[in-house]
């Protein structure tokens, strides 16, 4: 089977997931949860043999961590799959509602997109969890995740699929593809994907959107600033800037670079040294950063646009919040900036101002995340600022239909002025 | 002047229109309105230079009607910016919020996409309806017209950038392409404009989604259908039929091919053929509809895929619902269907089952229109299922952001099971 014909089955079981129940849905997320907990020793040793397999060919221990789907990790999927299955079921409902004229009312509801092809890194709980966000928003998926995970994968997806087939989803909603011909294959298929999310590395997701046809929502570099405004609570803003940069150093909403007003620089640059130094993070300063942190590295123009992805740190000290705010605009990545201030105007400012998916007052950059956002869980996070922006969950597998419907309206009538629209807003179902 | 400056330009302008207060633009848009009725006789000087030189050079008739922007049409664009000063202020529209826990609330809010580039076709009177959504919305924008309307739009631009300044709107934000070369400039800024919004022929637009890699919003193409189900009212078929075919076949929402269920069909085809014959309209059938109408000619293949945009109406007998959702869902570019019945049952199920941005019940196709839908303006009709889709009005130039306001919060104590989140849906702001 090509996968083109993998895609057709895929676009045929879109077609009948659009106008599945709700009920039905969410019995095969209850489904799904309850075979996971079954399958628990069968999963074990397919992931034990990826294992064997990764550490024989010599896999990083943080990867390994990845890698690894047992125990509590399949207990914490299914728990995922019963509060996805708990959410408001996200299809058909009705975002306007307008009477055009009388008998002729016009409705805007959500739908879903159609087939989602998801190329995803080693997690094999990935699969688990984009599985069944596309299959609660009734969207079919193609899913391609590490080949290091091969064996663990396919025993998810099986179970995943018999799981939803007894609760009665038509077959052939979850496709898993296994090799990077396939993918290149799926990527070419732009008459039957709506939507490719592709999680990785930033060159991954580049490289994507470079050579399909198919939208792309990409998974997004983060260049995230903490601003340390000249009213900032000290014992604040060191909390949020250590929490930022320290709570998780290696991912996309870590704090890469720090701004403090001048007024504040000289007491609170030593005291944020100090508190850093003890959690091993490298510092990179301005000129300014250095006349008050002598031992400060000097930073580069480079340091600006820098995601260090890793326990470095730059500071710059700026004169205002305008000049903070130009800064950011320049050289953020618009994913997560924070500001820290007991200013209330001028953290609305900032709040308005940034050109960013997330603009946090007075809390760390490390929030920006579909969970802990009240999502229910993620698909990634945009950096775009069409379709969806900032930490996706089901919404952004979503799309939009208008409904009219009329008693045999035309349209000449109106074009020669005989009727008139009344264009009357109408209250939305409860 | 560089395109490059001009659309730094439009950036700085971009960032300040962001937080401008609805006061301000609904005041620039009345300026701009009593401008140009004020300027009727100097917008009719440079719009009669364009037509004289239009004519001169064998424009045929429709495009020289399109040219002409003097009289009523002057007096319905400004009537036209009254109604869009009276929309609701798009911006900083609260669409969630959440109390994520105790002093931690995030909200979501819309906010505009930054610079839009918009490159249209030789109606002046997109000029000022496209700068005003750009100016309601707080975008900025790179206007490209066509070039038979140049000294029209010079004149148009200049009375629109007056007319807002002396309201208050920061200069910049509203920038004139004239050539080619500078608009293949401007689509290599993708740092620094937002959107394209190409509006003109498929050729066209396909050229500028396969040579940028800013964001584009596309005016699709339209292979619109109306199926006659056998339980359609005859009187009502045949008149929505005639409109959806006939009232104004050269654009993308007029019907191109109808489809109509066999039981009817011996009744219905030869009615219709009567009634279309009477509007010149050329019918191309299946062999079951020629069997009913021996005079029709044959449909090809390529009939079912075709966009006539002229008085051409492709037929087809089908046996059920069933296979009319598959041939639209096969066939039709996404646009606009709809289904005449007198069966509710039927008529849910096309409108649940077909994949288009709009799905019509007993109302003909005609009625895919961001005036017609109550929008106000539109600024183009998107068969992409991301962003927007169907007619886009105000809506397809916003994004949305993540505010999140707290009191100090760090990620580390949720992360370590002291804290929990709350997730508390909170009352949306009236």
């Amino acid at each position: 089977m090509t996968i083109r014909d993998t895609a057709l089955q895929a676009k045929a079981a879109s077609r009948r997931l659009a106008t599945l129940p709700a009920d039905v849905k969410n019995a095969a997320l209850t489904a799904i949860a309850d075979a996971l907990e079954a399958s628990a020793e069968r999963i074990r040793e397919a992931n034990d043999a990826d294992l064997a397999e990764a550490r024989a060919s010599g896999l990083a221990a943080p990867l390994l961590k990845r890698l690894s789907f047992q125990g509590h990790k399949v207990a914490d999927a299914a728990a995922g799959l019963r509060s996805l299955r708990g959410l408001p079921e996200p299809v058909g409902r009705v975002l306007s509602r307008t009477e055009l004229d009388e008998g002729l009312v016009l409705t805007r509801v959500t739908c879903p997109l159609g087939v989602i092809g998801v190329i995803f890194e080693s997690r094999p709980d990935a699969l688990v969890q984009i599985s069944a966000l596309c299959l609660k928003s009734g969207n079919a998926c193609l899913l391609k995740g590490g080949r290091e995970a091969l064996r663990t994968n396919r025993v998810l997806a099986a179970i995943v699929r018999g799981a939803a087939a007894t609760a009665g989803v038509p077959d052939g909603w979850i496709q898993l593809l296994e090799t990077r011909d396939e993918v290149a294959e799926m990527l070419a298929l732009d008459d039957l994907v709506d939507l490719v999310i592709p999680r990785g590395s930033n060159e991954f997701v580049r490289h994507i959107m470079a050579t399909s046809r198919i939208p792309v929502m990409g998974h997004a570099a983060g260049v995230c600033h903490v601003y340390v405004d000249r009213a900032a609570d000290p014992a604040m803003a060191l909390a949020i800037a250590e929490d930022a940069k320290c709570q998780y150093p290696a991912v996309c909403n870590a704090c890469e670079t720090l701004l403090v007003h001048a007024d504040i620089a000289p007491s609170f640059l030593p005291a944020l040294a100090g508190r850093l130094a003890a959690r091993g993070v490298e510092l990179r300063g301005c000129e300014r950063t250095r006349a008050i942190l002598p031992a400060c590295l000097p930073a580069t123009d480079a340091d600006w646009d820098a995601e260090y992805l890793d326990l470095v740190l730059a500071i710059r000290v700026v004169d205002s919040l305008d000049e903070a705010i130009a800064h950011i605009n320049r050289h953020g990545s618009g994913h997560t900036e924070a500001i820290v201030t007991a200013d209330a105007a001028a953290a609305e400012r900032f709040l308005d101002e940034v050109d960013a998916a997330d603009v946090f007052w007075n809390a760390s950059t490390r929030f920006a995340d579909g969970y802990r956002f009240g999502l229910g869980a993620e698909v990634g996070i945009s950096t775009s600022k069409l379709h969806a922006r900032g930490p996706v969950g089901l919404d952004g597998l979503l799309s939009t239909k208008w409904k009219l419907r009329g008693s045999g309206q035309t349209v000449a009538p109106y074009a020669d002025g005989t009727r008139a629209f009344t264009h009357r807003p109408l209250e939305l179902p409860r």
